[in-house]
């Protein structure tokens, strides 16, 4: 499964992450693997006090761990400061090349020749339509669809079909996973007569720098203005974002979340996987919602939130709880029912 | 933002919804927006009594009102009998035009020489498979596929990358945007010595006239007969549809909504986001469900259903705000109970 | 709606099924359907008891059903020790056919020279990076993108605009539905100086023999080793299935399912529609979760749950009608309170 990964010594690793080095510097590993799957190609790390034991029993050639962390003889040490940062750069240094389309347009793309893509790498099957611009560095994948007057910035990555539509706005840095979808029409209807009339979306979609957004997403266009996620947001798949919301920078959508229109969403955000977020609703910056949550109203800043309607986590809990002793609650509230009634004089008032 | 947007003064806006106008009709407008957004290039509306504090600090050129509503000084106003609809002309009005492929075939199309096209409008890397017809007026965006002996009817949009498969039914003026499938194998297996054996899915998806189908949203072909979508009925994002699903007309379905094989679904019928519906239930004419509810059983004519699993929306609200009081209640019986110990007379029977 | 199917006499189907014929052996069907849609040149089935009714008024030409089984006059019936089984046969006798690409590559496909894709059949629009390897027999219909060195094993089919991307393994027979995504980056980020880092994801997916994916699912690639997926698995529409996921053979994943990264589910598990499970989260053998459940901690082999956070299914059960009791407790337990109020005696220690 890594025949693919090239190869690095552990005194490389460590000359990489300025680290010191218990053990052979000659030694190589092609992997790198939690402690409990690691093979003896591979270096490990201790991410968290709760996996220490497993440094006894770990087959890796090495773990990435903190001074002052014993680590048991035979099992190589690379000490650093942040671990988890220094497991980035393994990684980083066993990846194996990311494909690149060559600069310039590939003769089975189709690119209007009213298009600016100058310095940009445009592979096969790829539709650039009248007006619009990709920037110098970019890459656009197999199969990618960037409507008219489109904008794209520098050193973006589209990953292969994705489609983003006329006038929509992408910045610089920006990764796009497969299938995903930017720009369609939001989601608005008029009920009149019975029937429902489409209500147009003349806006368009924002994605400012830094952001990555993942596979088969959809981010639809405002119904005027502009659906606008901020600087450094990262999305993951499935991910649903209606037209009109403003996100906020740096925040973290997880797979399958769902945003209705018009709600705003703060910086440094955290939604876990199937939140959905009713319309215009207004979330404040460092809001963390738990998965499958339901955000029907305005959350303040650094909230936690839990359950569907979502509410405090802590009051979520509790009630999660107490549920749990209902059943028995209802036994004991019978029972008590009964020791009253043993006690009570005999009544003709009591109905 | 709105750079691509056309101008248009509040004269002409005044004259094309027969609007009486308090204003300057020569003053220029170019985009449409909510009051507090709104900026003096722009109009705006007033949707309702709550936003009616918001008149008084508008940057707005103009309002979309009703009649006899108080407007500020210097804040122009448009007098309508239907503001929302009247948004809708304003918006069609600013819309910048939408791309269109020209009518014919682009050569970076393929297309099965026995497929009928005439008069639609086919762009590059379509394909179009044998026998299939595509009516005229209908505009098939780069990447989309329409397998074998598929219909798709006059005057469709099928945007960039959307698959249609083999032998389904697409009626005419359908939307549907990108990324989505129509006619995917529906999900049926039969458990035999330890193995999934696929049930053959051998029917087709039905889309009947003025339907719109959001972004990467997938309608899966029945396992015989049709999985059929009512004329009119407008389908958000990202929203699964199983096999065999009849749904009816002029219903509404949010984006994340789920709907499992063999449902029955009525008329003007409204899912919110990320409702689930289980198998073969029945969901009867202008059902409304809430966000994230899960509609386990059929559900009556009119009904209103909240909450997973899915019953009566006041029954629903009652529970959670009960449940929000639970753990008060258990106090309260705990209190109660060590009441009622001090009044008990000691008993050797209480045991 | 069927006139692409084929047609079959009774007599034929009976020869095929192995099967005692009552009625008509030269009678043709063209379609099979459920005894309440069923017209009279459709076969149908008895699939369960409480279907039994239904004999008396179908339309159909004749039900497939068990020995013994009463059948009312005029109604041909098909006798078979294994109905659900026998309707995968006449479905299998109904199919039109399905369409196929010609072995080869089309002249409109992209196919890097150093791939190796003898005996396969490569569509229009289709790209196959530098060292990869498709398998004999092998379908890529139209706008599928197969990533430099990834592999396709033999007689499998990935429907259109399916992305597989680079160093991705997919074993023999696998079916991927259109638009699905296999080998997106996995959703990992450091969160170090206010940012959010991009923790590499420099691993692939794998996907065993036998294993169907439906259409717009993701599937993304391990940060380091493999995603799995183990045979005969069949995964649904929209289904989310993170990194370093490792899942078991011949399980169910239904609908807009979401796995968040570095889960592990055994064998046999079914998961029903818009399930969630929480990261690391261990799932046993033959586990089954209810719709729209939240799996936020292991499940045991064998273990039936239910509800959000997920819990032992009879437990949850007990807990919803437990919960819809809720708010006639509270009056009992008023009226209980009030009750002890009247029989206390006055005192002045109440406070």
């Amino acid at each position: 499964m890594t025949q693919h990964a090239p190869e690095i010594t552990l005194g490389e690793i460590a000359r990489r992450l300025e680290a010191t080095l218990d053990g052979d510097p000659a030694r190589v590993v092609r992997a790198i693997a939690p402690l409990e799957h690691a093979g003896p190609d591979a270096v490990s790390w201790l991410g968290g006090e709760k996996y220490a034991s497993q440094l006894a029993t770990t087959r890796a050639a090495a773990v990435i761990t903190r001074e002052g962390v014993a680590v048991p003889d035979g099992l190589a040490a690379i000490r650093v400061a942040d671990p988890d940062l220094a497991v980035c750069t393994v990684l980083e240094a066993l990846a194996p090349p990311v494909p690149r389309i060559p600069t310039g347009t590939h003769p089975a793309a189709v690119v209007d020749p009213t298009a600016q893509t100058a310095g940009a790498a445009i592979g096969p099957h790829v539709y650039v339509g009248p007006g619009a611009h990709v920037g110098a560095g970019t890459q656009l994948h197999p199969g990618v669809y960037v409507g008219a007057n489109a904008r794209v910035g520098e050193n973006c990555v589209l990953w292969a079909n994705v489609v983003l539509r006329e006038h929509c706005i992408v910045g610089d840095r920006v990764h796009i996973h497969p299938n995903s979808t930017i720009g369609a029409d939001g989601f608005g209807y008029l009920f009149r007569d019975g029937k429902h009339r489409k209500i147009p979306q003349i806006g368009i979609v924002v994605i400012e720098d830094d952001v990555e957004i993942g596979a088969n997403s959809a981010i639809d266009r405002a119904r005027s203005g502009g659906t606008r996620v901020g600087r450094g947001t990262k999305i993951d798949n499935l991910v649903q974002i209606a037209h009109n919301c403003r996100i906020g920078h740096d925040s973290i959508l997880v797979a399958q979340v769902g945003i209705s229109g018009s709600c705003t969403l703060g910086h440094h955000v955290v939604l876990a996987g199937q939140v959905g977020v009713a319309d215009h609703v207004k979330i404040g910056d460092g809001v963390r919602i738990g998965a499958q949550a339901g955000a029907a109203a305005d959350a303040p800043a650094g909230a936690t939130l839990l359950g569907s309607p979502a509410q405090d986590a802590r009051e979520a809990l509790r009630q999660v709880l107490a549920l749990k002793r209902l059943p028995k609650l209802m036994e004991q509230v019978r029972e008590l029912s009964k020791r009253v009634e043993r006690i009570e004089p005999p009544a003709n008032d009591q109905g």
